[in-house]
């Protein structure tokens, strides 16, 4: 891999956090950074433009997504993401393993019903037991799956997952994994962990068999559920896989954390994880969440939260506390939602026209929003950022 | 009014098509010019700077839905509308008349279905019959309506309307007129002109007493369904109209036009209207009809369409044709919009992405298609400017 490479450029004195770049074949992504979700080739209600003077410098799209729309064979066509999005910086795309488990529904199974509960279940990080009887069919080969769109049934394999990473075009894909519900067994988690490393070398043979890591890095994806054993095992496990000499260019922390473990978790494994290669905490975007991350040594994170909770009308104040234009009280404040934002949103709009663009439904309001939460975010990383560059 | 002027540059040799600026306190406006309406103080998609990029140089917002919400003493607290959506350039906003009529409901009468139905009438231009009984109820002094929102009950006088214009703060407003059926009698057509010729003078007498005319212009409504005789004789009212000297500073010409009448609605009245004021058609945006409208000597026209459409999935093309981006032939075409268009959009996006974005629901795609729209219309009245100045 010669366009990628990881340069750690300060460490922190009291913690593991280290600031980097991450040079790639589309540019380079100054760390710890968060990165913000354009699940189908799009940020939602952002032009590429504005996406990029939040100061975002990389987007993540999903493969689950874009395999079933407009699928990868169209996009592959267009001459890959950038091109067909218009976004020319990093781009991400993800293994489709945790929309495949959380999105796609098994066979036989209602779909709408089963596909709105599991939407409910992942905004609200809670797991409904009675659809563990309801999950994607797995075998060691793949995942059998029904689209959450049409109900149509399909199979991903590792080598699957990475063809269509392939054609996508991402300059970081993942390893092809099983996101397990920390309600799970710790029986099951073994199985499944034992079945994500598997994967992970399958992923990892067919993409330098491709000779496709030379122009995109691969990451491993570390899973093991809540357990601390797992955890580890885990880490050690996916550092070691090589295939022609060639090991993983950096590494994701997979799972549905509950809240209050996700320090932990990651704790264990960037002990372990080679220090010296990127890691990112997939999913992850609450601003504590991500600080207590960073300390344990994480470089990147994605989450939609920030574009979702701006389409429903939440935006972050000044001390990260959540503001929902909704609330009557917004309707005659002229005052901007955060005086010290630099954002585009905060230098002309005030609360009372946000507040009146969501109660007409105005489209605009998903835009300004947007532009506000995600700034907030990627800001609140650059300055953690600077903060272990002086602190070194 | 000594900020508001008409300074006509050019005249067309073989018509009555003229080039000119309309100079207002928040800048010029070189006509003849579409100017794409942003109904709840917002171009539906667009951030104000991506409605300038389009090369519109104005904007019209409607008194009926501000009125509604957020509720013109906002937007008056805001500093008027200017401030309030960020658009520092010149603004129009309608008289209410024609939204109080189409989207306002009869008292008494059920609401959904009415509003449902008004709607589909409204984007056919036809007429529902059965609707005539439907109507809001009118009196001499103003219009008995209810909100299409929550049902609620108000009443618009002309002086209403010049309050609620002058709270909202316009360059541009419009005298208070009633917008009849072409379906409708003779008979009626003449007991509303009436009504109208009478609703324009009290406003301007509003517009006067409250000093208003020195900071807003105020246009006067020429109405007169179908009928040549009424056409003509509500320009000669209209024009005549003075209070303590002061006349309309230009003339809007309303009315739900069938297609085939427009032109000639047009060609009576700018006969007989003063040749030195400007000269709006309402709700008049299709290439055609502006087209012809100039070469009557119109100066301005606003029109929903463009942005609607665009909603839609539906594209100018290079030659005026419509494409529509969920036909199933753009899903793998990897052409531009048009590749002669200078919009963002054809800069940067093809056919195969609009077509992604609409099939997948993604709010960019409003986004894209209404910039590419508006940017069609402006330009295309731009050139039919040009030409106007070379033909002279």
């Amino acid at each position: 891999m010669e366009k990628f490479n990881f340069e750690i450029v300060a460490k922190s004195q009291g913690s593991k956090a280290r600031a980097g770049i991450l040079h790639t074949p589309h540019g380079d992504i100054k760390t710890p950074a968060f990165i913000p979700v354009g699940t189908k080739a799009t940020v939602k209600a952002l032009t590429p433009e504005e996406v990029k003077d939040t100061g975002a410098q990389a987007v993540l799209a999903n493969t689950y997504h874009l395999y079933l729309q407009p699928g990868n064979e169209i996009i592959k066509k267009a001459g890959g993401l950038h091109n067909f999005m218009n976004w020319h910086g990093p781009v991400v795309t993800d293994s489709g393993g945790f929309q495949v488990f959380s999105l796609g529904v098994a066979l036989g199974k209602g779909l709408s019903k089963v596909t709105k509960k599991n939407e409910e279940m992942m905004l609200s990080h809670e797991v409904d037991e009675d659809l563990e009887t309801l999950k994607a069919k797995i075998d060691n080969s793949g995942v059998m799956f029904r689209s959450h769109i049409d109900g149509s049934a399909h199979y991903f394999t590792p080598e699957k997952s990475m063809e269509i990473q392939h054609d996508l075009g991402a300059d970081i894909i993942f390893a092809f994994d099983e996101c397990t519900s920390p309600l799970e067994s710790k029986h099951y988690q073994i199985e499944s962990l034992h079945r994500t490393h598997k994967w992970a070398e399958d992923s990892l043979k067919h993409h330098v068999e491709k000779g496709k890591y030379k122009i995109q890095a691969l990451y491993g994806i570390v899973q093991g559920g809540r357990f601390e054993d797992l955890r580890k095992e885990s880490a050690e496990a996916i550092k070691k896989i090589e295939v022609d000499g060639i090991g993983f260019a950096g590494f994701g922390i997979g799972g549905s954390f509950a809240k209050e473990d996700m320090s932990d978790a990651v704790r264990w494994v960037t002990d372990i994880l080679p220090e010296e290669k990127p890691r990112h905490l997939l999913g992850i975007g609450e601003p504590d969440d991500m600080r207590k991350a960073i300390m344990e040594g994480i470089d990147t994170f994605d989450c939609v939260a920030p574009t979702r909770m701006a389409r429903n009308g939440t935006l972050y104040g000044k001390d990260g506390e959540r503001m929902n234009m909704l609330n009557a009280k917004y309707k005659d404040d002229f005052s901007l939602i955060d005086d010290s934002c630099e954002c585009y949103t905060c230098k002309s709009y005030s609360k009372a026209y946000l507040s009146h663009l969501f109660r007409a439904d105005e489209m605009l309001a998903g835009t300004l929003a947007s532009i506000h939460n995600v700034n907030y975010l990627v800001k609140l990383v650059d300055d953690i950022r600077e903060e272990i560059i002086r602190s070194r």
